[in-house]
């Protein structure tokens, strides 16, 4: 079974790469929960429960956006959580606009597989 | 009860302030569990339990370490939960030597209380 810091730090470089819909497929339990801010300004829930409900949401929005210029800070390990920083450009697919976004987002993992994702921007 | 945003936000505004201490005081649970990095280079414990044990290793590293300059971005709230990105420059009072320190926090609230802090840096 691979270490915290191994599934950190293959996590990070996926999402760096801009492989985020294989890091989720790999990574992701079954039961995962996935939480999103309340001020979010997106129609989607804020909290997704089960991996295949959660691909579901994912797939959405990257088929509405793209990201680039993909930055990862960490990953910082803490207990059973690691942490990233994350800056990228994300274009809307439907209107072309571009825009910098920042994020912090957490992972708990368990058995080797993230149990929930929890970002955090505002 | 004030809310979570409210908590958050007094949280934030206390530890830019440098009141470390007093927020501690003022919103940490009784039986709050406080994650430090698994790398830390501290002599402390990874995880302290309780609110008691807690305020002693805060008072202890304020008693080595005076904080200056500090910025706090957020707080960002997701779930139960709200993330703070704090920089700041440290000064070791031993030594008089000074660094600048960056560090990702995040705090789970139940009942108007924090019940966890959770900091990550690398």
């Amino acid at each position: 079974m691979p270490s915290l810091a191994e599934i950190a730090n293959d996590y990070a470089s996926m999402l760096a790469a801009g492989d985020t819909l294989a890091a989720a497929q790999k990574y992701w339990a079954a039961d995962i929960m996935c939480f999103e801010p309340d001020q979010s300004q997106s129609d989607e829930p804020r909290l997704v429960i089960g991996k295949s409900a959660a691909l579901a949401r994912l797939k959405r929005w990257l088929e509405n956006n793209a990201m680039s210029d993909i930055l990862v800070d960490g990953p910082f390990i803490t207990g059973d959580q690691f942490a990233l920083f994350i800056d990228m450009e994300i274009t809307r697919r439907a209107t072309g606009i571009r825009e910098l976004f920042s994020e912090i987002a957490t992972y708990t993992v368990r058995d080797s597989q993230i149990v929930e994702e929890r970002f955090f921007y505002g």
